[in-house]
């Protein structure tokens, strides 16, 4: 009796599972596989086999159910209110332009719902909205907002034009089934192809570029190619369009050129170009992760629907390498490195970074560690590559994403410098000796910055914008991003003569980047990132060092920079600190002025107020703060030659639009050559509610050159403990295979390779 | 054979319980309890009773059994390290001071081990001690640094040596039994009673005072009298000593005075004078958390010893009000509101707050809001109170402790002012119209301050002290304590002629208090707090009315702020607005000064540079600006004669000692009456991530006083979706009965009580 009733339920859920699978196959639109070599729709981010796996796994895919039910939520509701198709007319921020965006992420949303679900309500709400936008695009003239050097016709840029047909691209190719082919004539007759013709044949200033904005405008073209399957629209998508008004010398509306003469141009040009073979994007990781929303989803309905192009292998993998590179240039808590214009906090919670890590997993091997950032993420896409990553989550095969030290290079080749990055227990140290980055780069060859466990310790200043905050400026770049945020004296990096690298042209910046010296990090006691500029300044040659040291008797790492300066000409250098924090003590006597004064005229010296200064002795300088109850200290080597100053930023900035932080200034006048030497520790802890100081001092009792000429530079650094260690680099000479000998103050010191660390007692 | 099996389950356990008890019996010492009349030892935190019970719950009790596991870790390190005994020369910071305050907190901890794990190892470490102490005791002389009004001889103030009492008599009475009599003859005659003599008899201007040096001093000499049973120390430390060469013009090295002529002394003048009847400390949460322990350590040790003191039930059950009312002076993460001398971050995290919690729990009515905030203390006192918190936390007794609006009376009986707390969501304002609040009072009557989710939005400055942080002046109060932090324009209040309130004079500010007007908060849609200050300017009164206004339009709450300043005189009145974050937009036209101007020449205005100034127009200014990706708007009503001044914290600071936050002030100049209205609200969101601004702008349209005399003053408020407030206050009737009648604008106006708020449309 037991056992027969067993056996009935046995019989019951099969029967249950055979229609739910029946049912299914049925809702596939109605249409028979079997019967058609084309492999229909949806086939964009949805196949018809993944919609198949996603409703046969709901209800057991915990990431991906929690991600359904919510975009559910929001486009029932949405469906309830009704939608809106106004007339264009508003900047970012307005209503036709916010509306607009709303619209193309809700036909996306409801694409997909519709397959998922197979709910026609969806289908029903995709269509009556691109059948308003059918009915009115022909009608509509140029965007009325005169800003853009490439208007757009539903925003007052192209490039919002083109985020509109990446997203709706693939709503399209959702409901594309449910419409009848005079509907498709229609809408692809009416919308689409004259949609992409503008945003490409007739603004080919905006599309045939090598820039972020063209990656969109390459994507957008080529997602409704792929969705109509228009191979005229999928060529110009990965080729160009031909362009007779082409003007080199014709700039963007952000100062950027258009492109070089003789550029490639199209998909295929936008991955070759930016991308280094390690996927690091030359504007940097802020705007990678802006375009790396298009990049990937082109890149996924390419390889979906037509899978002979092998986008994902193109340039040996370097979409999926640029994954791994991304997720690599931000810090503990996620955040992206402040590299060239970069808005502070955005990370890798930020939507198009779903999409990235989604794809990269499902295209890129399966990596587990993308799991754990996935998991972090606690949201999928709502496609093929979200469900595999969901069934990935559910079978426990995440592993953490461990951020090691890494160098990323720069340049199409990998030869145009790079970002060494030297990760140690909480320290995260940025070193930047890339190419320029663009026309978002910033005049800052070889300055760094560092970060502990995810927060800020020394500041990159980012972008001179609130991103849309219309208050400040619309939301738009500041005036303050050019005179301030770009220029070097904003970098914890040298100036010369209070005049920015390369004089603060992006003409001559953008022809040059610097050279990696030596990226060693094998050791897990000394991890060394050396580079080497020679044009930021004529005749002058910058050589930096930095280096992570752990000192057993301590439990922090502690930085060591060795900035060497050699010139033709006597100058001023000017190596500034940007702390973050409160200063609790400095060693040095300085006088703080009575008001603040301005310290320089330009070049982003006009925004910086003096605030103190002092002449230092020769020996060395100290500056002790403490920022989130953590005490840190800079020493720095001085002479008696030297001035400190301590200044603030904030002057000349009449609509309070700059953030009031600190730096501290090291001068040196009037010299050819000159070496700036320094420590960074973080050494102690401040409880405010237990108020104990713990290690609140240095633990450095001193820092001395001990040796420096063409061929090497040698720092010798007194602990507290009364232990010394040396630091001896190499200056001309980075084989790792080169034997060296050098006596110091009658020690003699042999090592192979580029540099050495060694105890001095 | 199954029940057989069981019931010898049962009879196993029952002999294994029964075994444990016998052991405990015994192991109390070998004592037998029915012996004796006397209640012997432990008897002050610990009772004999309560060491049964502990041990009888050992390893069931969560909470209590993790502490006790972190402590013997720590303690038995500490056994193993040795201890030192060293003669005494440091200030704080120093090593002689951190080994004494070591060994009186190790010395505490061990006893309660040795008590609750009976181990003798625990009760040998203390005797060891203690007979080092008792040896070399009395060969020091008094302490060598001179800075303290009452040097002590362990530490450079009887402060210290009293903390040092009060944990070392916790200690005693836990191995009284373990010694012999003749042992603790020799501790009582070379150790404790010189001791106590030193800290009081030799040490009247520390002893006999109304302040929480006091307080230690007090407490200390009573522990060690309920541990030796001494009747004369007791009476002592409950009563003060006679003090032949009390001189009442002596201040202590604070700058507050010794004490009043004819004032009472003793323990209990402790308890009458600073607490009001509700509870509130007139010092502040700050110092009320630092008082509080020995407040409340001594009254524990009182109760369970001399129960016949009823020490809980003095003053109406001040003490265990004072636990409910130091709570409620905290935000929403737990930190207490910055009134007078504070430090930001202090909360109810802290130590001595563990020990408040639970004794306000086991002697306060087992209230079971208390063990909530025990569970996120996360840790208990070994001790019959720390039992008590771990039983309700595993009985699953713990309610959420509800901080709700509510007014803390100032003054020994309740009459001299309050601090009224307006709570309306994640908004907390704390508004301040109490006494001085003794030598850490602040001159600031009628200021305020506003948190949001526990982040301070409208900030109180605090103190100028890095407490402990040796690099900022030993850790001590700084100059800028006096010169910045307690002057009048560091704080949300009015300011006249450039002078802070009672000429910054602690003697006459000490004379005078505010008065509450109104404090009514029953209605969640209108919530007011208003008061009046006749004594902070000769001829000037006050009137302050903050309210919290519910607009069911909107998501968040937002304040009404009504100060209403007459006089006999012509005055110039400022009134700061300390914001935190970033301005985004001021929609009125202000000049940026070049470089920064001093603002004025004393009274805390030789610390604000002016940045920048406006004349300003008949209406309405706003600021609008973003803290923690929140969008906030200030909007007062302004006339063309008003000057508006952005100012910056740091002026005349050669040491970095302040914080460099902006503020806006509102200046009147030349007027008799003044009227300042002005509106806050917390109205939207900005997301670094989605980088999205939602409800970037103020839905206020404008504020308009449509009624002032002598008797009203009306304020009508409009917003943006076209609907309109209007609130009125009574200038002279307070009556809650009262009924009014007012016509403004040919509408009239009828109520009952001293205010009302009524919609206009």
């Amino acid at each position: 009796m037991k056992l027969k009733s067993n056996i009935s339920i046995t019989v019951l859920f099969s029967f249950i599972f055979f229609l739910m699978m029946s049912c299914n196959e049925k809702s596939l639109n109605g249409i028979d596989e079997s019967t058609s070599d084309d492999i229909g729709h949806p086939s964009l981010i949805l196949t018809k086999q993944g919609v198949k796996d996603i409703r046969a796994n709901l209800g057991n895919i915990p990431i991906f159910d929690k991600t359904l039910a919510a975009t559910q939520i929001e486009v029932d509701a949405e469906i309830e209110n009704g939608f809106d198709v106004p007339t264009p007319k508003d900047y970012s921020g307005g209503y036709t332009h916010e509306t607009h965006k709303k619209n193309y992420v809700l036909m996306q949303k409801a694409g997909a719902l519709y397959q998922i679900l197979n709910d026609d309500k969806y289908a029903q709400f995709v269509k009556d909205m691109l059948f308003e936008y059918a009915k009115q695009y022909p009608t509509w003239p140029i965007h009325p907002k005169p800003r853009s050097y490439a208007r757009g016709k539903l925003f007052w840029q192209c490039l919002n034009d083109s985020n509109w047909l990446v997203y709706t691209s693939q709503a399209y190719d959702c409901i594309y089934d449910f419409l009848t082919e005079e509907e498709r004539n229609t809408l692809e007759t009416d919308l689409f192809r004259p949609f992409a013709d503008h945003i490409s044949k007739d603004s080919p200033q905006f599309f045939n570029r090598v820039h972020n904005h063209a990656t969109w405008g390459n994507s957008a073209v080529g997602m409704i190619a792929l969705a109509m399957d228009d191979a005229e629209l999928l060529d110009r998508a990965l080729n160009g369009v031909t362009d007779e008004s082409f003007d080199p010398d014709e700039k963007d509306n952000d100062g950027g050129y258009i492109r070089k003469e003789g550029q490639k141009i199209g998909f295929y040009a936008n991955v070759d170009e930016p991308f280094s073979p390690d996927g690091y994007f030359t504007e940097g990781p802020y705007y990678q992760r802006y375009a790396s929303y298009p990049f990937l989803i082109f890149a996924q309905a390419l390889q979906n629907k037509k899978p002979e192009h092998k986008v994902f292998e193109y340039k040996d993998g370097v979409l999926i390498k640029s994954v791994n590179a991304l997720l690599n240039l931000s810090n503990a808590k996620g955040e992206f490195f402040l590299l060239n214009d970069a808005q502070k906090g955005m990370s890798y919670y930020n939507a198009s970074l779903i999409s990235t890590v989604d794809i990269g997993y499902h295209f890129g091997g399966n990596n587990p560690e993308l799991l754990s950032i996935a998991k972090m993420q606690d949201e999928v896409t709502l496609d093929d590559a979200g469900l595999a990553v969901a069934l990935g989550i559910k079978e426990g095969k995440e592993k953490p994403f461990v951020k090691k030290s890494i160098e990323l290079s720069d340049g199409a080749n990998g030869d145009e410098g790079a970002v060494g990055i030297l990760r140690h227990d909480d320290l995260e140290l940025v070193f930047k000796y890339t190419a320029h980055g663009l026309s978002h780069g910033h005049f800052d060859k070889l300055s760094f910055a560092l970060f502990e466990a995810g927060e800020e310790v020394v500041q990159d200043y980012g972008m001179g914008r609130f991103v849309n905050i219309e208050q400040k400026g619309g939301g738009n770049y500041l005036k303050e991003g050019t005179t301030w945020a770009k220029q070097t004296i904003a970098h914890n990096t040298l100036v010369q003569n209070e005049t920015s690298q390369f004089q603060g042209k992006y003409d001559i910046g953008s022809k040059f980047h610097s050279n990696r010296y030596v990226f060693s990090v094998e050791d897990e006691n000394v991890k060394v990132a050396s580079a080497k500029e020679d044009n930021a300044y004529p005749e002058t040659k910058l050589h930096r060092t930095m280096v992570t040291i752990k000192d057993e008797n301590y439990e922090s790492p502690f930085i060591l920079d060795i900035l060497r300066v050699t010139s033709e000409s006597a100058n001023q250098y000017d190596l500034p600190f940007y702390f973050l924090g409160h200063i609790m003590q400095a060693d040095f006597e300085y006088s703080k002025l009575n008001t603040p004064e301005i310290l320089g005229k330009s070049d982003g010296y006009q925004h910086l107020y003096k605030e103190a200064s002092a002449s230092v002795k020769d020996g060395n300088i100290k500056l002790n703060w403490l920022l989130n109850n953590k005490f840190y200290t800079y020493s720095a080597v001085s002479n008696n030659k030297d001035e400190a100053i301590i200044g603030r930023i904030g002057a000349t900035d009449p609509d309070f639009n700059l953030r009031n932080e600190q730096t501290l200034i090291l001068r040196k006048k009037n010299v050819k050559n000159a070496l700036f030497v320094s420590t960074i520790e973080s050494h102690g802890t401040y409880n405010p509610v237990s108020e104990l100081a713990v290690n609140a001092y240095s633990h450095i009792k001193n820092i001395e050159v001990v040796h420096d000429s063409k061929e090497y530079t040698a720092i010798q650094i007194d602990t507290k403990n009364d232990k010394s260690k040396v630091f001896i680099i190499s200056n001309e000479n980075n084989d790792k295979d080169k034997e060296h000998k050098l006596t110091i103050n009658n020690k003699e010191y042999t090592w192979k390779g580029a540099y050495k660390l060694t105890e001095n007692n």
